[in-house]
């Protein structure tokens, strides 16, 4: 990521403020399985970096991202076992903590679209390339914690990830600039995902329970 | 995947409606835990393809093989989404399903010996290509869906792939016509599979108590 | 893994007993869910071999190497039948193996740190990479067990391997030869490993029960 264009700086202090607030949801998720704070590191690790780690290895892009940021790798964990000491306090940083939670799905959104774009991947896979580093890791956490993953079942999460994907492509096509459409893309997504959280949006649920398999 | 023998042209059109019967089966499950329709989008997903991307990032195969080809995850999308509208009539197209679901098993696991033999993988490799792309696109789906691999304990389903794969590396070890070899392994396995349904054979099970480690 | 020095042939020779321990803990894992003979295989397969192949992955070290020792596969995978067999003598053996297992998490550990090391990757990619080989297996047959995983919650386990790795690392860094130094590390991390596990000792657990998010 060169920091070149104003939107992209943004994006880039976004994308540091983003991976410590997943690693954050990562070690409270640790917690709430009473791992030790080796686990809650790795928790940390995998919510946060997980995600761009997946999307490199489905694009082929060697050497994986944080492999060649040590110090992506020390904000996460230290974000992690930061949290331990302040849990207690966090309480009253829900909201917060919850914009810069959708802050960082819309971010890691774009920047798995940027990631694809340059490989000239075609679009499906582009905007593939988006929702899996918006979305894996807390996929991935979730396992290792022994649940299903909240994203399937949650409030508009993996949706907004789409439509920011979705966007960012068609203002490309219409020959917006990528600085503003960064700017605007991020800004819509983040709206969408807070009215989502707000109306409590969901999408309409499968259920089915014949077991005949 | 070049479709110029007849047998591969067939076991082509096969390994299609495979993929489709194996993101319905995804979407099914998907159902049973009450997901959302993008739950089980990537679940449908997950089961069609993460067997051959599993594969694919095993064997150092870049890029992965659905990445170049969007209308895969187009046709896996759209089977998993249909499973939402059409799942209550399946009931009584169980007998279909499985036939297909056993059809992909087979082709899957032919088409991953494939694979691995163009990249000259030993032997053993060559089998657990196959094998993985047979039946680790089940075991993702069944690890996001918070349950045990079904492939680990139900009736004859990884044996059927090992079998089918070293039918294929016997009769090519013995000079048979690839096209000839593709359609003698696949009825052969197909048959085994049926039987197996059939008749509910199971590998012994190895049950351990002791929980001292 | 060029057994030259005698260090190294040493623990070429432990790393062949520590993977076939490591392939029984799987299988005995297996056991304890019911699992065919077929899901024993696997889980012992991946439990032995899965953290090095994450390792591989990661670091874009291809092919990835078990895929060119299949040797190693048929060691492993007749290490877990076998256990299906001698599973009910092997509660006299827990120390044996309890032994065993900790000496594959250190020469795990090692080959970890000496195969990023070749690849030039970061300090704390090279220790990431020591752990993961270390742990990445016993994660991998937890998660397809459906538990959480053992190492997030019990002694000191990851935390011998990053031990191990912060020594060898800070050793080599001083000059001392790599024989040696993997002879020091090796019998300095079993140590503690298995002082661990005589006391009990564990790491804090961070406990956290508000289900806000």
């Amino acid at each position: 990521m060169n920091a070149i264009l104003p939107a992209e700086s943004v994006l880039f202090v976004i994308y540091l403020v983003a991976i410590a607030a997943e690693a954050m949801s990562g070690a409270l998720a640790a917690g709430r399985r009473k791992m030790d704070f080796f686990g809650v590191a790795v928790i940390a690790f995998v919510t946060a970096l997980g995600g761009g780690t997946i999307r490199d290895l489905i694009l082929g892009r060697f050497p994986i991202g944080w492999t060649q940021h040590p110090e992506y790798v020390y904000l996460v964990i230290s974000a992690g076992l930061l949290t331990t000491v302040v849990a207690s306090f966090m309480d009253n940083l829900k909201r917060v903590f919850l914009v810069l939670d959708s802050m960082g799905l819309v971010a890691f959104s774009l920047i798995g679209c940027s990631v694809a774009l340059k490989m000239d991947y075609p679009t499906v896979v582009v905007i593939m390339s988006g929702m899996i580093t918006g979305i894996c890791g807390g996929i991935l956490r979730d396992v290792l914690c022994n649940q299903v993953p909240m994203v399937f079942r949650r409030e508009l999460y993996a949706s907004v990830s789409l439509a920011v994907c979705a966007l960012f492509l068609s203002l490309r096509a219409a020959g917006v600039d990528t600085g503003l459409n960064t700017a605007i893309s991020f800004a819509a997504g983040l709206t969408l995902r807070l009215l989502a959280i707000r109306g409590r949006w969901r999408l309409p649920i499968f259920s089915y329970q014949q077991r005949w398999e």
